[in-house]
């Protein structure tokens, strides 16, 4: 059964020609080899779509404008695609087309350490780029988990753990190459800080999903290496406890670095998985960065504050193995929990709420949760007010689909009433549309719709995604 | 004479169909007196342009709304004026038309304390902001020297001396309301810290100079009043010393929260204005704040820093009264300035490049304005690569407006050259037409404006700024 796809338009067949002058003009990075087209198919959303006609092995912008020029002379999609990690169905063919594959594009192109930025093709990966950046005193802080490429989450808007004390991919974009519907290429931004030099096209860029271009270069700022870093858990024996904990962290201003929620499913099934002893109750997974007298006052405060909402003495992570060791379990939650019922996939939740109400938003997410009987686990950015539960479900019956998408739609209803979005860093995509539509209301909508038709008139560039 | 103003396109009469529309709508509210108009004629920049037909002061956001219909429906300019401080032009009436005065939209709608997060007409102005914040605990940082409207700030991407440490107004707009064209109502984001749902709305409205819409409500994060505030001068020598002394503190990720250059020239004449008795050189004056422990910290090694640039010890600002005095001092720089010369006009430039390119950048910029004989000045928000050099022209001699137009020249392309912006904080307005053509390039302009035409088809929002 299909994952209830919102109506996406129609497929648009690759005509022979359009497959003759890409083969001609890519040779061999060009393939509509089925298992290709098929990998290139899928994502990490749980929609069953067909995949591309073709895929393009691009190595440079000027490869990536070609390829969008011969699709754009016969009207055919265009999708980009990197580490193939993504959520909410953004990769996904639902109109057919020619999929871009940019990981050959992964040369860190420059790092001027002096600055504090890097330009990257799109294909390079966070971890890739942290890689390199070793030896330099520096590094790039986003975060979302997955190693996806640098491309994808300019693309996706993504965040992750380090968002709370470093921001999103929007505010540590400085500057973008960009294709454009036609193949035209556009430079946005400088090397400056700052700028009001005309309109934000990098903005604009960034969180589009491919739909109104294709961002092939990107200069990010990157962030001295902190000279001192400090992780610890903290147990406590409620979800409750943990959320106000994070609430009065962040409204005390302490300049955390991360600070993770993982409840005890969670727990349970990374202790399996990473063979970790962390107690199976919910837990925050906190670290410090800044000077070490700096990180000893943030410790001290966080301890404070933990203590007087029911924390258990903390565990410090003191060496930076135990440290990856802490991290590495975090982003497995995923891959752990899928493990704990074989076979099933995860319907992941994605609502970011102002931080007064994260408490109320989770705490009647887990009764809800409870009460529906589905096995499902909650981690989240909660330092930025952003949580994700993650429902297992059984893909041949599809009464626990339903289930798991009706709440989904309560929990992201509930963050809407709250003043929050269904999207804290995973993106629209297919999955979010009707929500989308729902949190901006019409008038936005016609003018993301106006943006789109202005930018992508034949509507080639990742159609189907973000709305219909 | 005209100070060169880029070709705008023809003024647009307002019929008095329209005239009489709008008087009958809004009754006092309405005026056509010339001195009414010819006070919304003009900014702080140097251009002579006739003033608009008539000035509607609107009260909330269907008066905008209103006003806009009505002039949509006639083909009529319209332009938004709050506190008119902007240096650029954005305010001038090029193509005739209406101006909308917000001032009267001075409401602090809501401060949500524990989000940290206000909502404010656009009317409001920055210091009645902070005044109203005084008891909450937090403050906004964003801080241009005037005293400027929130609105204005957002439409103009503003920042100032505490950016560096806080962001602009581009990290620090949440959510906006916006009239469009046809004087329908937009909103734009959440009161959520990140989202990755759809389209970054908001940061195509912050800084589009009221071209694309008009800003009538701002939802802007506030930030906690830090614990510890330490303010210091330092006296250097030589400007360069001075700046890389500044490059050193940001390489080093000291995180001061202000970090401010006055060349002995600016100090002189705010000495003069106003009766401090700092050393005519140039000075950095800088202010740090975080936990008293972090403050102390940060403040050593800024001094240990600026010794070995040749820095004379801090003087100490250890009170709030000392602190205001000399951050207004700093504020008071431009018009200190303008008093050194009477009947003089102020020419000021607005670059910003990347902080390793910031020495080269100023003390060519230094080489050239002494070897050109204008009196000038240079005040900086050097830690973010900005500054600004005012050169005091006698507008009676169209000479000197000549030489500092083409000084300004010289300057935005050495900063181009280095990788940086032509305005930092300033706009484009009438003033950066051309050099944002050479900085953005043809295809970046394009696009620009493709969503000017897309938002705004038949040109009535502020026609002829940032293009024309």
């Amino acid at each position: 059964m299909n994952h209830r796809i919102p109506s996406a338009g129609l497929r648009r067949d690759a005509p022979a020609a359009l497959l003759h002058d890409l083969s001609r003009r890519f040779g061999d990075a060009f393939s509509t080899a089925r298992a290709v087209c098929e990998q290139h198919g899928r994502d990490e959303s749980p929609f069953d779509v067909p995949p591309p006609a073709g895929v393009v092995f691009c190595s440079c912008t000027e490869d990536v404008a070609e390829a969008v020029r011969l699709c754009a002379a016969h009207g055919v999609p265009v999708i980009a695609f990197g580490a193939g990690s993504s959520l909410e169905g953004q990769l996904l063919a639902v109109q057919g087309g020619i999929t871009l594959d940019l990981t050959r594009m992964n040369q860190v192109l420059e790092v001027v350490a002096e600055d504090m930025l890097a330009t990257v093709q799109a294909g390079v990966t966070r971890l890739q780029l942290n890689d390199e950046l070793r030896h330099s005193g520096l590094f790039f802080p986003i975060d979302p988990g997955a190693d996806a490429t640098l491309g994808g989450m300019t693309a996706t808007r993504a965040s992750g753990t380090n968002a709370v004390r470093y921001g999103t991919m929007r505010e540590n974009v400085l500057a973008l190459t960009v294709v454009l519907a036609d193949g035209s290429v556009v430079r946005t931004g400088t090397r400056a800080r700052k700028s009001s030099a005309g309109y934000d096209l990098t903005r604009l860029f960034v969180g589009s999903e491919g739909t109104l271009g294709i961002v092939t270069e990107i200069t990010l700022r990157l962030h001295p290496q902190p000279q001192a870093v400090a992780a610890a858990v903290c147990s406590f024996a409620q979800v409750a406890q943990a959320v106000d904990c994070t609430i009065e962290l962040i409204q005390a201003a302490v300049p955390i670095a991360r600070c993770e929620l993982m409840d005890a499913h969670a727990v349970r099934s990374v202790n399996a998985h990473d063979h970790l002893g962390l107690p199976e109750q919910p837990l925050l997974l906190m670290e410090f960065h800044g000077s070490p007298a700096g990180v000893r006052e943030q410790a001290q405060t966080a301890q404070q504050i933990a203590a007087a909402h029911g924390g258990s003495d903390f565990a410090w992570a003191d060496t930076p193995e135990e440290r990856t060791r802490l991290w590495k379990a975090r982003h497995h939650a995923y891959l752990s929990a899928l493990q704990t019922r074989p076979g099933c996939r995860c319907v992941t939740t994605d609502t970011c709420v102002p931080i007064s109400r994260l408490a109320e938003s989770i705490q009647e997410t887990v009764v809800e949760a409870d009460a529906a009987g589905l096995p499902y686990f909650i981690v989240g950015h909660v330092g930025d007010g952003n949580f994700h539960v993650g429902y297992l479900i059984d893909p041949q019956r599809p009464a626990e689909r339903e289930l798991a998408e009706e709440l989904n739609a309560r929990l992201v209803r509930r963050a809407l009433r709250l003043g929050g979005t269904c999207s804290g860093e995973h993106g629209v995509g297919l999955h979010k549309q009707q929500f989308l539509r729902e949190e901006a209301g019409d008038a936005a909508i016609a003018l993301m719709r106006l943006l789109k038709q202005a930018l992508d008139p034949r509507a080639i560039l990742n159609p189907g995604k973000i709305f219909d």
